[in-house]
């Protein structure tokens, strides 16, 4: 059986649905991509997830532009961590998005080596489980994070209360 | 060089294929929502992913409907976990759709903060792996979750087979 | 208002599209089934996720063709992960695609118990934090596995390496 709606409201409907879609999955590809990025140790495709004045706030750390964030993964601590060997491990995103703004929300594990040869059988560590409420905006280069807020789950009220409001859909 | 087949059946194929990722796309998405709602303790949204009498079958306790499942969520136990820090980080999931009912296989890691301030350098640790099975059914309101089976995997067992089970598209 | 391209051009363009996101969605799904189907110890559904003559070179071992991943996941050593409770828990793919050929790139923690009964509070550790490089092609069967190399992240410069050539879609 044919669908009686015009061809014309038909297209316009994929089109309308399948932007839906491309749009949740490159910022889910966006933020998947960090997790190898910083392991890998590359200052500049990690800086280029963010916008230009994009803000990385950290417990420790608020980074303000991609200069702030391209000099924490050169920095002697960053890079002792993948000499020693570490795995930033991101959990799937939930995305919500709001025409040319959206929020994502994922899990964190930051699981680190103690040390040892592969051959001694080494154990691996997780040293931080944190909670990410990532704001991002589209722009002429495709989606970019503007503000991402990341607070370790280690009881601290603020954890919690970003993963809610992440997976809400509303501003951190 | 232009296709051969009519616009009518071209559209249709369109809708079709687009569908299909769509209901797996938000299968995806509401089990990636779990995570986030269950450490940010909202009793209302995570009991809204199951349906209305949907079944929640864990290790030691199988809640069945949403009441028992907010019950859950504001429990002692549960808010002792978020207060003390907790991540329940689930991973990527594989779903197979049939028509109106779905089901969806993943692994989660349940991590605790064993204490201490951040300054001190907490530790987490994996209390628990777990393999889960989902069955999804198509409501009014969008997918959710009918029947969720959940068994750690200590080497019991019921987790493997339920592993195989989801990855393969059968029942529980 | 109307969309002035012809329904020809609009109709070629959703196809494209739709496709690109289908093969980004079928690698992901494909990656995702790894973990549960190995965990599960499925031999052959575990080997079908590579091409016949496919490729899985891990750090002790490499793995050439379907029936080499079958042993695998045959042998005394897996089946004694399995029976003493683990998880092959990966992360989500960051996916390049180029026409028939791709290259998806995640994370992967290996967490075993380390005994006990359940009553007992069993815990769990990270045996290993992994970076897979995956390379892929477009069989009649959907995509399959060419070679998956796996490098520990225990500091050694391989591994990272991995990720940058994964994320950036480079060959391992």
């Amino acid at each position: 059986m044919n669908d009686a709606r015009p061809a014309e409201d038909r297209l316009a409907a994929l089109e309308r649905r399948l932007r839906d879609l491309e749009d949740q999955h490159e910022i889910a590809q966006l933020v998947a991509a960090y997790g190898p990025l910083v392991d890998g140790g590359e200052p500049d495709l990690v800086a280029d997830l963010w916008t230009e004045d994009g803000i990385y706030d950290v417990d420790e750390i608020t980074m303000t532009g991609r200069d702030e964030i391209r000099a924490m993964v050169r920095s002697t601590n960053h890079q002792g961590w993948i000499k020693g060997g570490c795995a930033h491990f991101l959990g799937p995103v939930k995305v919500t998005v709001s025409g040319d703004d959206a929020v994502a929300v994922c899990h964190s594990l930051m699981v680190i080596n103690r040390g040892g040869s592969f051959e001694e059988a080494p154990e691996f560590v997780v040293r931080r489980a944190t909670a990410h409420h990532i704001e991002l905006t589209r722009t002429a280069e495709g989606w970019r994070v503007t503000q991402r807020t990341s607070r370790v789950l280690d009881g601290r009220e603020e954890a919690p209360a970003l993963l809610v409001r992440g997976a809400t859909g509303r501003p951190a």
